[in-house]
């Protein structure tokens, strides 16, 4: 493991329910000798895989960190077999500030992984998570929403595996997460995310994109809390009544490349033709990009680059060229089973 | 007329469609002798009332200013009697930088009225619109949304007048925009708001709230783009036929005074119990705030200070002491007619 | 009274305790129909005086705060006579940034007086004190520390007034309070303060500095603690017995105009010869500016431009031009009596 | 003369040779009781007129600053009749900070006049020239360059009076500057800046503009030194041997009214056609903007607005719509004598 | 080559013009899933090398890309022989900021190859030239003007190659761009730099100083056209009736190292003795600083520590030590063939 | 050594006093070519070993530096056996902003060794320490005091070196400072700063902490002047009557691992409950976090996690979760011989 300073008040190996913190040491301006605090729970009971459940990967992604807030304050130990690590705020700067990525540095978590001890605040936080938590875990749970930018389907999301076993792992855990739909988000190939680096390090791995534009979704809060708790049952740790439904055919779609992205080419407000869910096709006009401050130019028009669904539009209506407008999530071509 | 630089190549007195810009001469750091310059249009023809269209009072808000654009570039001015006067990005700082306020001078366009030409850009702005537009004007509308930070029912909105008769004729335009609902804000009394200052002036004044989030609501563009119609329809300025549906039994209500507000109380993320347009009562419990960066401790509840329904909520998740989380409309009590 | 739309849930003329708010309504970004919320407490009881008390005039000073939340919290409302008016951190913004000026608009509280219901937040915050609070008030005490730029020595400061009745008022009033010295500031005439203004409005006044460098001081809280008491009681709402002893012989300055100050004339870090609390003359030198980034340049040396005690330092050891490195207090040569 | 807190060592009726600085008492964060120090230096000597000049209006323009420098230290007060005020570094935060505006309240000072002594800092800056300078002086001389924005021709200016005879005797005094060009520039009627300030309290008034683009013009400032030392001849202040060979047949233009400026309608990068001093006409090509960020797309042009030279450009390649990137000077058609 | 996530919708083998974009994703606060969308052009036809032309590495330097937007625009397929690749904007984020530096990273793209594709967006686009274009190109065009602090004798630069051969090579690229002047710069061995890293990667390198001062200037632009093309018609791309007329005795210079940079020792205003071009000599004055806040003290003398020519001046008068003043370029003792 | 472009002034092998600087190349918005310029002196005579004596690792620490500085101007060359190189404001940008990190890549140099010539700035000057400098030291003095956010027991600090006998020859030299205490600091196993890099590198190493608070204490400056020369006279370098009375029986502590550490778990403002110097215990009460903001609140309470002495406290009132409050050092469990 690599040298760090970092350190923590709990005891993983202790059975129960602790609720405490970890600490990355720092020295800005106003701090010499302080830390960034991070919270930390561990809730373990007789025998049963472990599993990491993160939230607050980026700050501004509400309803996972509510749901393991719940958790760490609700859920009777005796109840469970094995060990829940609940990191319900990891990037603590971010969440603190209500933001993607974080004030101190600047970074986005999800782009920092494998970390580095020696580096940036939020590198110290990833190296902690693959360092000190990774290797303890059997299974991970990276909870996202959309996020202040983004308004997505609910859905969870499958981080794709180069070995088929795995990925069969995967899918089965994510499907057992009971969402309205399914989909593999493999992020062009980015290897720096959360996600990326617990399937590296052979961990079976369940995704979520929960609603977002940034607020809390009563509809997906509630997807969200029953999903967890039928994942903890899939994995054991939880009794099996906790399961959702599975779904019998479930829906199972993916991102599939680069053509998957509307991107803005103009600077403007960007109005959309069709709702989030609405079946496109590539080539058909997918919406507007208006000019407010030049009001006599015609608008921009702009098309889709694939077939499927529209899975996630843009949030906030001002864009600039190089903005993500709409994401399609086209049908899953691969296998599942 | 107060004295003043700005200057405009409109000529408010012709026939027909212009589409030019107002200038406020400004003295930045980086641009000695330039200008703010700011849309504005002109469509006259016939004989009719003159009536003022404002967009981007506030420039996170999306629906009335793409709605104008449309009219600036798509009317015939043939077809209509009168003289319409549009102004889709009055705030074009805060436009353009797709921001409530004006990153110009940090100002919030609607708390600035009179306005001084003497004063900084946005209070120059609102002396024009006080001192040049609304002289000529007969009726005024104010195109809002809910902006960056409130998801609000799109909704037509009453200015109060002092003068009964005024408030009649208000209230009857109002009604003609065939909004879901017709709301009466009056913003705890404040009078430095633009429908304020045109109630003052004795024009026939329109608002709206057309949904908001930050984002362009299809729904409401939809809403924004006939009821504009069917108030110039009212007016006389369009062929009644544009004229909407005018509902036969309105739903109206009243934001009534501070109780209306559900006010955070704690640092921390907000979950709503509710969605917008569900029936409340005063002391029900309305939602809690979360403490994410310490997710030991028990959310905090909130509860409604009022009878009505749910009009509006807070989009983002985050929240400080005094935030807005809530906005309860209640039934007016006041007459319609 | 000027025309404003805070609101508050306190109800002045009730007896007993109540803690609670009033609300500046603010139209930001982030929160459009928000409001800034500043604690507000009421204690009651009996006949009796009543007592305005305010800290937080700047947000960097923190005995007087502190004071106040223990008063507000602990004190017993049966055992006073007359009603107490708390508003422990008045420019809320400046107390939860830390800083002397408000993050909202930049300005320093007590350079707003008389405020504006129209203008930015912290010149409605003191029209707040002027229009609702000080017409309510029999005495005011502002309790000031030297913040984060200033050390002073801690004292009991004397707000002048132009009618010696008045004045004598303030001076007893002051003494009342016992601290270890008592200095009459006129801040070169300033108007613009809390104090001036409550002087302008016949309130008996009291002020203080309490150390300061931004930081808690053990003896300058435990000066301020027994002090307000030792006032309370001069007032007559305290039992007699609060009072602390009056010192039979006090010591008594005056800083008297830009003599009394020593500023920086270079851009370095100034190194004082003496500490708080020496007696210096005029023409003797002060400190000096040393180049850090120029080792070789001999530093610059400044002088006094007064007789007296040293009565406050820079607390930053960087300096530019202008900055107010010391300040001496000169033995005061009004009447006491 | 307005209630204010600042204050000088400087005697205004001493003779010979002070130089030190006016104090305007601030209260910021980082200096609780310090000020901003403003160079002042007077240099009198028998009988004359008393002429203010003044630098450092706006913070990045050089010429003037470093021409009043040497004049403060090198001038033989007893080769003068009548005293000099200097003023070189009058908006002295945006000297220090090299910027056009002052960083401690965005202020430009050239249009803050009659200035507010309980207005922010450049208020009082403009309030202190206003009150206490103005009335003291003959003649005023205003020392401006082009500053960062803009680069123009080195150019003496007149500040239009609406008495003949002091526009008269105001033309004089400009033309004895000897200047390569004489311009009439109202900017548009502006009433706050410092040289309408100036006019409208009875003085002779000189105002120039040194080349500019942000940096030091060899040409320029060797200009700016022989004029300074010209005017101050013609007044009367100097021997004559000082006065600049008059120019027989002066060259005087005007810049007339918004046609005059030639205003970006897009963002990108503007190349103009011709160079400063270029004789152009009204409708004929000036320049186009390119789109760098999107190099398929054709540049936009702009056109001239008015008949006369090519006064200024703008030096910033960057712009913005209603920046200013050329203004015609056109010729005056007024009376010189 | 090293892993990304960048894409393109280019195809570099095809013949004809393309012009599009290349993409970095990124992951900011406003746009989760987008991109930094660079413009990038092909132009291919016939047989001949592949030439690299570079525009926008430093945001604030304009006689490139506009050259290289009309080559896109404008060059016909037809006239060539070979390929031509095109990235006019290439750090595409300074650019639109109009800012020599990344405002996303706060990066000089100049001083961050070889790259990372797993860094900041600057390095990413570094990375993307190193690993796709690079290995692609048989030569490099980098097209520098002085940009906003520096005002540079318009010339063309030789990148310095250690292999004799391969520097005889670039220099006579270089001499055929025709340029007034040659100079051979080596950024004090400066390894990081574009050019550094195509001289490394065995490219033929032409690099360029076309003027500065953050503007467009007109005869730097006509040499950038004219030299551009000369040296596509040198390399056989363009016929070579577009070569300049070579000329006869070149001046061929060099920045020698340390001693040919005048730096600031001060904090003040700094006024140079000579213009670009002059002939000098070490030792002598080459400007003196001035201290515009306290114009009693006397200026700041700095010399000249080479001899040679002044070859680059600083823009902005306003200087902190350690600002470069000015450049001298000595003749060049190295061979020319 | 690693390649780099950084270039002195100073002949580290010549004999007498030179006073000058070390350029580390760097190309901003503002100084396409400029440098960032640092201080370096170096005094030599006779024979004796090298001592690197530096200031201004943090830019808010002052003692230091101006022990420094005297030396370099007063101190006699021909007193001294052997050669002092002196960099008293290393981190220079941080030194000129007064702030402990640096403004131009904000990182704190102390976080930073080895450095990297090819990275941001402050990783640059610590690369030039690494390569440059302390291959030439014997011995390395790095003078700290608590900077802006803490104020500290004037101490002597000891860098543990794994090494028995250097551990000892770091002990030796650290007690020959004769402060009134001494520290064992090992920063929690940090291996980034100056002291572990020098001790890693074979120094001998004495560190100190100066009280601090962002200002400049006489006292402390008085011990650092006397301990500064008392170890110069100890390694050999001063005549051994500039050695201070070694104390007979020093106070040596240490602060021993994460429980010395007394953090904020809240947002509010810090009231210690004792004196730096008060000796503490594990478990006892610390002080209390009050909640300005909300004074109905009751305050936090936090407790000691060691026994020994409250070796430093927090300056700022204002707290957040993870800052630093109190350190306690406990007796030193180590040998001292």
């Amino acid at each position: 493991m690599r040298r760090s300073t970092a350190f923590t008040d709990i005891d993983f190996d202790r059975k129960g329910r602790q609720v405490g913190f970890f600490h990355i040491p720092q020295s800005p301006d106003d701090d010499a000798w302080g830390t960034v605090r991070i919270p930390l729970a561990v809730i373990a009971n007789g025998t049963g895989p472990t599993v990491i459940l993160e939230g607050g990967n980026h700050g501004d992604e509400y309803e996972g960190p509510i749901t393991l807030g719940e958790i760490i304050r609700d859920l009777d130990p005796g109840t469970i077999q094995g060990r829940l690590i609940l990191i319900p705020a990891i990037n603590l700067p971010a969440v603190v500030a209500g933001k993607r990525t974080s004030p101190v540095d600047g970074l986005n978590f999800n782009r920092t992984f494998p970390g580095d001890p020696a580096g940036t605040i939020t590198r110290q936080i990833s190296a902690y998570v693959q360092d000190v938590l990774l290797p303890r875990g059997d299974a991970f749970l990276d909870l996202h929403s959309g996020g202040s930018s983004l308004d997505i389907l609910p859905s969870a999301i499958v981080e794709p595996a180069p070995d088929p076993a795995h990925q069969r792992r995967n899918i089965n855990a994510v499907l057992a997460f009971g969402a309205p739909i399914t989909v593999v988000v493999d992020n062009l190939g980015e290897p720096r995310t959360a996600t990326a680096a617990a399937v590296a390090a052979g961990l079976t791995v369940v995704g979520t994109e929960m609603a977002g534009a940034g607020t809390v979704s009563l509809d997906a809060l509630d997807i969200c809390r029953r999903g967890v708790r039928s994942v903890l049952a899939h994995l054991g740790v939880l009794d099996p009544s906790f399961a959702a439904l599975r779904r019998p055919d479930p829906k199972v779609y993916e991102v599939a490349g680069a053509s998957s992205y509307v991107l803005a080419g103009d600077d403007g407000v960007f109005e959309p033709y069709h709702r989030n869910g609405a079946e496109v096709r590539a080539g058909q006009p997918a919406g507007r990009i208006h000019f407010l401050h030049d009001p006599g130019r015609a608008p921009a028009e702009l098309r889709y680059g694939a077939d499927g669904i529209v899975y996630a539009r843009r949030q906030p209506g001002r864009v600039r060229p190089g903005n993500c407008c709409l994401v399609v999530a086209s049908p899953y071509r691969g296998s599942l089973g």
